[in-house]
């Protein structure tokens, strides 16, 4: 079930790495991308930052709403994963080809796919010469949502190996997030 | 041992998200501080991002130096990941109070942490902006190199337990990298 995850626990949902796919809407548009390129800056309020390259539909979408939210796929969409980071969406609507199933985010236009594991609904804070330069994107996470089927109480689960998040490595090969091992304090 | 990887392959050495330690020097001062939040932004050349706080002793000797190495720690070391991010340099030597051996960088002045898996030699690309109000510096790898027991021909490898890269979650719980899944293209 989704559920609501105070904002200063936002950062708890990337902190690890995993590779995101970040949703965006404009308009009567919408686009999913694979971004791996996507971590936190601030702890509270949360603050996260995503390269959006120059050339893809999402960064017209993104600079034309402002907003975007980053989802956090399993192993289960590791196919789609894969498959939304060599494709435009520009020219057709990689929810349908993929099947993606979406509901409505809370705040933000963008939707989110159904069948992640956490949700960063994110509003852009203008940096133009980071946007221009880097294609770097700063952005406020506004609401954040996570199924509580992996994420409880402020700590990610695990528990099922296809709620494993994904980290691409290179060329389609991931890692999956692996065993919880604590440091001693 | 440590071989040079070529720097179009850098980003590669972090794209899982593994979590890092900083390592920087400056006169005759050094020091070592665990950074989860660091990542790739461009390819080649390649470019990065890391956030480093302003009240880290870290954040002086990059502002003195403009350089840094990011070096990417195994579940060996999972202790000094963790307590390397819970005291200060300023006061003690780090590399002596957890027994850390080092080796020269081939560019910059910061030290390479033995034992790690992959090691990124940075130089700042000044963004006062960036650094002033996001504790983000904009970085150059101007050169990387990994234990090829890790990494090899361009892939990470992972084939021991203990060779495993370290992703944190919070108060010293990790994940490690888990196994690698291929999606299918």
């Amino acid at each position: 079930m989704r559920v609501s995850v105070p904002l200063r626990r936002a950062y708890k949902l990337i902190n690890h790495g995993p590779t995101t796919l970040i949703t965006s809407a404009a308009g009567t548009k919408r686009n999913v991308m694979t971004a791996a390129w996507v971590m936190a800056v601030d702890f509270d309020p949360p603050k996260i930052v995503a390269v959006v390259a120059a050339d893809t539909f999402t960064r017209t979408l993104v600079e034309q709403s402002g907003e975007f939210v980053v989802n956090v796929p399993t192993l289960r969409m590791i196919d789609v994963v894969y498959a939304a980071g060599q494709r435009s969406g520009e020219d057709e609507d990689k929810f349908a080809q993929f099947k993606l199933a979406t509901s409505p985010a809370s705040i933000v236009g963008a939707p989110f796919l159904d069948g992640c594991a956490a949700w960063l609904e994110c509003r852009v804070v203008p940096e133009p010469h980071m946007q221009e330069r880097y294609d770097l994107f700063v952005a406020d996470v506004v609401a954040a949502w996570a199924d509580d089927a992996s994420f409880r109480d402020g700590l990610w689960r695990f528990e099922r190996p296809e709620d494993r998040t994904l980290h691409h490595l290179s060329s389609g090969a991931f890692i999956t997030s692996g065993d919880i091992v604590q440091a001693k304090s």
